[in-house]
């Protein structure tokens, strides 16, 4: 789903489910339970420039609703998607998406120091009629300005109970998607929600240590993490343990803005129990957990 | 929640669920296992709205994501209030929101005679560009012209199942929410939504017979059904059979359009097996289910 600006049509995003849940159905096949999450930039994007553009005829909703509405929209066609692909290959129809909230700190810096950019961008002067509505807006060079929002660190996934005793019934869970829902609790004991968006790698992480996955898969356009991407000596990165892994992305092999966070996110996950970390492409996702294929994380 | 224009705004939103929450909490104190459902109407009109004015700039969704994105903000809402309140009220933290789809029939005569009006009045002038693009307005007369959608007969809760495994687990259970999302089944045998609305009473009857509940109750303003409304003669309906709500809804005591539609769900549900159907104010809720307060239908 490549439309970071919100312009992928309803049409492609439910042909790019469809061929999605046939590869998880694979996995299903083979015998795994699944927990399945799922980023929502392009179309918290679409719901940001339609708040933006109706903000005189109707309230806008803050940022943690429109993450709330991109679960219900994500979430049902992933449904329909996975009933389809499930039965089918003729196995049942236990699937279930979850409205996943995900608890924050209010002290978390990134509060104090927004940092992650969401939305189009804007000429200068529009941008500037929203930072005086109280947005945070940075001037992004050629492009022009763009809205940054607070991501802080996820602290619990306030919906994984629910996962885990829909898992346990023998349903396939769709849940924490877009990182999930960020909210707070009060002094008081009370929760709400707060404008934030939350790394979906690093709440995929909490989501499958909450359900006490073995195995997590991150899975991605290519087929493998790759050391010396982009040179001659480029090779694809196999079965590894999570010490050889974190030395090569200490040595920079892996760039921030795509590889890194994902490698970050596997190594974290068996570091902090998880039997695999799994990087690979969607259609090869039940190789992969076989052994087959893929970049595969292990303990030692 | 009373914008049926989409002027709601979400901090009213949530004074308004919080509210609410209190009142469930009281019925869950009471032992009772709570599966809830909430109608719509406010927040798809708010983001019907948002699709019009955004149509030239990002790609408008179709009324079936728009039910979807309000399960999404309701359910998590809802979730943060139920959580607060049954918190206070040490009553736990087993709440679950559920994306919802409700099966219908393309065959449906709804589908080729559209009647039910939703979101904001428009100039003949702006409608006449609507219905150009495929969609069927109305003359609603001095107000203006307004959209009218399908409103289906709901034919299976295909998410009821995961809200019983959840029930069974010991969750407080949110579903169904607008209806639920309106999909029907392909010949070939896959699932995709549509276009359409589901009358969210009708819904929630076969939404508590799928789970197997023996009350239904439907929360509105006033305290209780009233036969002879707004003459000198107006009596509250207390305890009553079926059999004489069926005839004072044949005598025309309840509006078309209000109780109406809430007095046939609840004789549906106790036509068909549920114990006992009650109509009474949130706040009345705990009470009429121990039979102190409400209209309260019984089979006989």
């Amino acid at each position: 789903m490549t439309s970071p600006d919100g312009t992928a049509r309803p049409e492609d995003q439910i042909a790019a489910v469809r061929k999605a849940a046939d590869d998880i159905a694979r996995l299903v096949a083979a015998g795994h339970e699944v927990v399945l999450t799922h980023g929502n930039g392009p179309q918290v994007g679409n719901i940001l420039v339609k708040n933006e553009l109706a903000a005189q005829v109707v309230p806008p909703v803050p940022l943690d609703w429109c993450v709330a509405q991109t679960q219900g929209t994500i979430g049902f066609i992933l449904l329909d998607a996975l009933n389809t692909a499930m039965q089918q290959a003729g196995l049942g129809e236990r699937q279930a998406t979850l409205v996943s909230r995900t608890l924050v700190d209010l002290a978390d810096p990134a509060f104090t120091k927004p940092t992650k950019p969401i939305g189009r961008f804007l000429p200068e002067a529009e941008a500037r009629v929203m930072v005086e509505h109280g947005q945070d807006w940075e001037d992004r060079g050629e492009r022009g300005w763009r809205r940054v929002v607070a991501s802080p660190e996820p602290l619990e996934i306030l919906d994984a109970p629910a996962a885990k005793a829909l898992l346990d019934a023998g349903f396939l869970v769709v849940a924490g998607g877009g990182g999930g829902i960020p909210v707070v609790r009060d002094a008081d004991g009370s929760l709400r929600g707060v404008e934030a968006v939350i790394d979906k790698d690093t709440a995929a992480v909490l989501l499958a240590r909450s359900v006490e996955a073995d195995v997590l898969i991150i899975a991605t356009d290519v087929d493998n993490a790759v050391v010396g991407w982009g040179t001659p000596d480029a090779r694809p990165l196999g079965r590894t343990s999570v010490k050889e892994m974190r030395a090569l992305a200490e040595e920079g092999h892996f760039a921030s803005g795509s590889m890194g966070p994902k490698v970050d996110a596997v190594c974290r996950f068996v570091e902090d129990g998880g039997r695999l970390g799994v990087i690979t492409s969607l259609t090869r996702i039940d190789q992969a957990v076989s052994g087959g294929a893929g970049t595969v994380i292990h303990a030692d």
